[in-house]
């Protein structure tokens, strides 16, 4: 089979492979029919993520159909359309009977990433009862293709953690992809405002489309005085991180009313200041959150509903096999307008 | 009237005042009983809280009698006994009505800080129906002192902030008065283990006798090896920082099991760095919290039910004329095996 | 000045009486601009709710303008346009503290009750901090009757004890006024179905407009075998009983999934039969509330930021001096289509 | 082997019957070292449980020793000690990741129900790696035998369904073993009060024993009003049905103060009045709950700990193959002063 492999730091080839074979008796062989690429996996490009090792297929999203399933899957039989999550759950240690996926013993994030990815014709899924969900019939498969990943991260570790309400005032620093289907999904608990920070108008303009309240250029102007005087000097009641430098950490700082939640989403490559001589006193919460993806049922049924257009996060669409186009455009999202793109296979 | 009087940082004296008087329908007149010392009466006398002017009052912790109320006040009259809170509510303004008495937009902690407090034979006590609490009859009063300050912040800003569960580990950075009322108060939700940390042993031998099942000497020991030894290398689920310097904040950080939550009760002077780069994805929780003495109702219920020994926290008693040797031995708490002091007012 | 008085069971009149006075510090007297009539005044008029007297004045709902305002009101002063809370809330008893201001001693539901209330061209309302709101500049105040009661009491007792959270089913059974607020607060948490169940073909129609996504004529047709249809014999995860009666609660327990909850806002006049027998073993949640207001603050965000509609609850528009006539639209509510009726004091 | 065998309501006997074997990859054959009979196997011998088939093995309940385990179970191999729980779980199905195991749709209870039970030398467990736990060195096997399934009900379906929080005021309709075991575990909370109602005087002073604050023999008192007594005639925060009749039940929702919750454990046979005519309006919770046994790992812990001695249980031991025996007992449960029995399977 053909895949997208990495061969350490600024190199990758869409190359010929052996194709994945069962390997436990809870392994599921997924052909892929779409996958996409993430932020994640250009950090994993640039050498930032060096437990990948030489040789690994990328990739940890996309939707596809049973190939071949182990002795021991139940819910699952060859023929069946599925929707690969990101994280893989073994659904038996402590981590996951809390919901704790991410931090499985036996799986996390491991395809793309410990184990060969999604970035290819076919993928091997261990622990596949719990790490794979059916598609409902009739979906469009492009939409669903964002509840591998990007849509749980930004509703669980933004949303969710960011504790949003009816009525409350959130603001979201970054407007990019994460920060776009925090934006997105922000709004299943009708927020009354929703401010989006971020230094590139057409992001912005993307983010007022999607539903922000207000936007602010914060290369052009004051975030957070333009913020405090919206909020007549009080701040918000949820500040998302979804960038991860410490310059939008300390606007979330600033920015946060007392009693607020600072949620952070975005990867972290150093530490910040956590201004600790001003917060002590302000009763806010900060929380972190690798992406549990234990709402994706949850978010299936919204998408299915059609209480949320997933599909809006997609600018680009490309074959399968013309992965390296899509990969430079991706790296050159600002310039190309991208957000998410969708890599068809057409040989499904 | 007598009373304890800041008169800049490094002096203060016990001095004759005015009396005070009803200003507001709202308020009541209380004649202290008994009060006490908080370490907040230190670092004002040092000069760290410069909004407190010269010739102010000081303390904000109490018992008292109602000599005078208010046209308006409903809850209470002349004679009551009465618990004073630290924190003022007014219980109409929207952070009141959220259950944030602590930033009260007419009160928070205004006594012996923006208005004469505590320390003296009178004090007005502004909103008084909603910052006064009725003492049950056949209460232990000097227990009671220790509900107008500590044992609301241990609670509040340590452990239930720190969302202590039956069987969770937890650890407390600092076993200073307020680290002891977190674990007296940690206790009602029956943690599996309790760590204390502190570099005075004195300080660990009360903390065993008053529960903690660990015992840990941060100056001989190495904190961090020996509680990821004690929690088979995972952390532990509640880290409850009882001192406000960064060196223990550091260490809350290093202890934090994925899952847990990082308490902050200390007053920091200065930011801490916060690790971001290890701790984005592991689903970690922050608090601050200033007290808002909104469990003050249900833990005078506790101590009324003797579900804990408040007075456990008490090691020296003085007259209320006698303050000056109080503070004498407060400020050198370690050597005279200090923790709270109580000051009866033997006049009443 | 002229009031809408009950006389006993069958018997109103639109007379003179006196003009409301202070009584308390704590008073303010308003000006009613727009009151409403609630299916609560046709039920005193009934006489079922017996602890009302003779020649009280009823309503409890309505926007005014402060008249005048007693010497302990903080929040409020001559001239501030006010929206009404039909609870009136002390803020200092123990049931306020916790946000049960349904259950303040010194309050709770009295307007129109057991004190004279806003059917009138003015009215006394006590303890006005906490039991009046401010009204936002530019607001519809036509709107804003409908968060006197009825957005509050189908948003708390129905939406909020119901847990509704995205992706969820609801059912409500009952599309009068109440289910309908019920309707369309529960939007605010973006449900994936909800079901509406009446017997009023009307109503069920202005429930699609609302935002049903099924309606059900339970006259008709089997509701309970409907709705196990559309859930694939699992059963709804929230249903709400907006009626009062034994049947509609007991459809309520036919269709409620394994832990799901049955969140009541009828007024009941009997018992009703709870099927334990089935039911022990389902994980289920029954829930009664009578309005406590406590989330005014968050609907008129909500309202203000244009995130509801209340307005579409209005069918009719009256003058304050023609309120018999409103009374007989409302009377007979289903032939007139009628919903809520807002009756203008064309005075001011 | 030799197990106990339901042969209709009535007859049973300890017989010879096949030692089980691996059906599925994710089964484990236990060899049993302990187990207890349950109230529910009388109810099954009674026929009240008409799904229990003839030549059924009962017992859901037990300690003992893994002697084989399937290709695809990863968590335990042959020798594990283990502790059994009463309900299986799949750990896939969408209930299982809600934490309801008790309604998952390949599991749930049926040990000792729809497949053979525990109450014999071996039994085969279904998805061994969610429904055993491994026992902790140097445990205390006859106190872990009470986590199987009485203290996760008493704990689940009372406790933290009942809300049980520091400083409560709550109420146990029913000394026997559930309802002590809600007794035991509401403690983890601290509540300030815990009434038992039952009309036994000796499981009443056991109940004293066990911790209860006030005891009522409701045989020769009026519960209700000594309980509205006892609580300054506001009722209880938290009631706990464990009996299961109308009149218990009754009880409850006489007692119960406005915002209260009514937790139901009680396995009720007929339905009960549900006054809503009074309780409309009172803002209170009702709950129902089968045992999920999600909260066995908590509860290990605090067993583990020493912060709970699950062995007050156990009033009678017996030899396994002296089971008939034992039945006998717990038939007479009330003139024996039985609780909990312990049967050893000597030949371990």
């Amino acid at each position: 089979m053909k895949a997208l492999v990495y061969h350490g730091p600024g190199n990758k080839s869409w190359e010929e492979k052996p194709k994945p074979v069962i390997l436990q008796p809870t392994d599921v062989i997924v052909r892929i029919s779409k996958t996409t690429i993430c932020g994640t996996d250009l950090h994993i490009l640039k050498g930032d993520v060096p437990e990948v090792a030489k040789g690994r297929i990328l990739g940890h999203e996309g939707v596809g159909i049973v190939e071949e399933a182990g002795a021991a899957v139940g819910n699952f039989r060859k023929g069946d359309r599925v929707l690969i999550s990101c994280i893989t759950s073994c659904s038996k240690c402590s981590y996951c009977k809390r919901g704790m996926y991410s931090h499985c013993i036996n799986g996390g994030w491991i395809l793309g990433h410990l184990i060969d990815g999604t970035q290819a014709e076919y993928v091997r899924i261990p622990y596949a009862d719990s790490s794979l969900y059916p598609i409902p019939e009739g979906s469009d498969e492009d939409a669903l293709v964002m509840l591998s990943d990007i849509l749980p991260t930004g509703f669980e570790c933004g949303v969710l953690n960011g504790k949003v309400q009816p009525g409350s005032t959130i603001a979201i620093a970054g407007a990019g992809p994460i920060g776009l289907a925090a934006l997105l999904t922000a709004q299943f608990y009708t927020p009354s405002a929703i401010i989006m920070i971020d230094p590139d108008d057409n992001r912005l303009s993307v983010a007022s489309q999607f539903g922000a309240t207000h936007i602010i250029n914060n290369q052009r102007e004051n975030g957070v005085e333009k913020i405090m005087a919206l909020t007549a000097n009080t701040g918000v009641d949820t500040a998302i991180e979804a960038v991860g430098i410490p310059a939008t950490f300390g606007l979330c700082e600033a920015i946060i009313a007392p009693g607020g939640t600072i949620a952070n989403i975005g990867v972290h490559g150093k530490s910040v200041d956590l201004h600790l001589e001003r917060l002590w006193s302000r009763n806010i919460t900060i929380t972190t959150r690798l992406v549990d993806t234990v709402t994706t049922p949850m978010l299936l049924k919204t998408v299915t509903a059609k209480k949320i257009d997933a599909k809006k996060l997609i600018t680009h669409y490309f074959r399968l096999d013309d992965i390296m186009s899509a990969y430079n455009t991706f790296e050159h999202a600002s310039a190309q307008k991208a957000l998410k793109v969708i890599l068809n296979n057409t040989g499904v």
